[in-house]
């Protein structure tokens, strides 16, 4: 096992391709930490987002970087995973169709696994409840709870070695978090956020997450280096 | 979403091909639920137990099964998943070397997101804390833990179908679990315990797995029909 020393300068990052995550690697990245970069390919209908996640991490200069094939797209259950649901276009009441059942309890739990085999302390994730969509696994009491189970269900945790998950921007607006990692020098265009984006990665801009993203530029007024497509199908800028 | 009538009477079960999860499911099915079983191919040493988990599924008249090929192996930090850490053939000191990073947190996050799917409300596992081998994640409060994440997690538990997670071996010992499945006629034979047994699933009698579950049909008074390999490598009996 490696020293505290060690130990306290590695994280294991969760890493999507979107704004979120590339603004919170560029965080840890910024903190000191030695950064392991973690991306899932769990048959998203946004599978440009993977190609984005690679673009980030090499920017921001990862140690490591993996990709886990997650195969939970037979489950159905979300507009994301299963394309006899469609992305919606419009607000919708409650917790929407894009919703993927018990992701981010997944997703933090292959982190864990990851952060206990490297000696890593720090798991970092990019919730976010203040323009998030409803979520239940965006909210701070889920990433408190994680926290508690991590260090109930590892080795590392009951040796008094245990794991902090960090969500740095849960209480941030989408146009601070444009802000903080413009400061930090994240690179927006490399990013995809779009949840129905063709086949090039161009992104809708019409479902919630295009939204959202667009908002939060204007609102930063930073200029949005996201490439559309427009209704014909061509690329508006 | 499936009425509350339809919701109680689904389970998701995780079942692995071995002795314990065999019970657990022979008990969710005694108690009347509709199971749909899930096995993880996660690259373990001893994988003749996915055949061991087909087998006690069919027997056992499930739904439903599932295996999902979880991509960690590359991980390694597991006598179980690592060729290059050997089993253990005597009792060690503390967690012993086949503990796999945050396996239980990964297997049951993964059953919660097709509990959640399916409208099922009954998560079964088959943690153990009398005779384990001092796993952190076979501890009754694990189990609790991840209930209370399961129940903040999710839109299920948001909306107020919460989630059971059952584990109901968690006090007893292995003989009194023998005993158990015996009554609710489980065929032990279909089921593999031993981490290293042979291609062809003879169980190795050396490893702690194999000790424990000798010692158990022979506390219980019944016929162990587990079929080992002698050391020279042919079977006894």
């Amino acid at each position: 096992m490696p020293g505290d020393g060690d130990r306290e300068k590695q994280a294991v990052v969760l890493v999507s391709g979107g704004l979120d995550s590339a603004t919170v690697l560029a965080l840890a990245v910024s903190a000191g930490a030695r950064c392991h970069a973690l991306t899932f390919d769990y048959g998203q209908r946004h599978r440009v987002e993977l190609n984005a996640a690679k673009r980030v991490a090499h920017a921001l200069h990862v140690v490591d970087r993996r990709v886990v094939r997650l195969d939970i797209g037979w489950m159905g259950g979300s507009a994301l995973t299963d394309n006899a649901i469609p992305v919606p276009q419009t607000p919708t009441e409650g917790i929407p169709s894009t919703y993927v059942p018990a992701r981010n309890t997944v997703f933090l739990s292959i982190a864990l696994a990851w952060a206990e085999v490297l000696g890593a302390a720090d798991i970092y994730i990019g919730a976010n409840a203040v323009d998030y969509s409803g979520y239940p696994d965006c909210r701070p009491e889920f990433i408190r709870a994680f926290e508690t189970l991590a260090n109930l269900a590892t080795k590392a945790g009951v040796e008094g070695r245990g794991f902090r998950i960090h969500a740095p921007l849960m209480n941030m607006s989408k146009s601070e978090i444009i802000r903080l990692g413009t400061r930090l020098g994240v690179d927006y265009s490399l990013t995809v956020s779009c949840y129905d984006p063709d086949a090039t990665g161009l992104a809708c801009g019409a479902c919630e997450a295009c939204r959202l993203r667009a908002r939060g530029f204007a609102d930063a007024q930073i200029t949005d280096p996201t490439r559309y497509v427009d209704v014909a199908g061509a690329e508006i800028q």
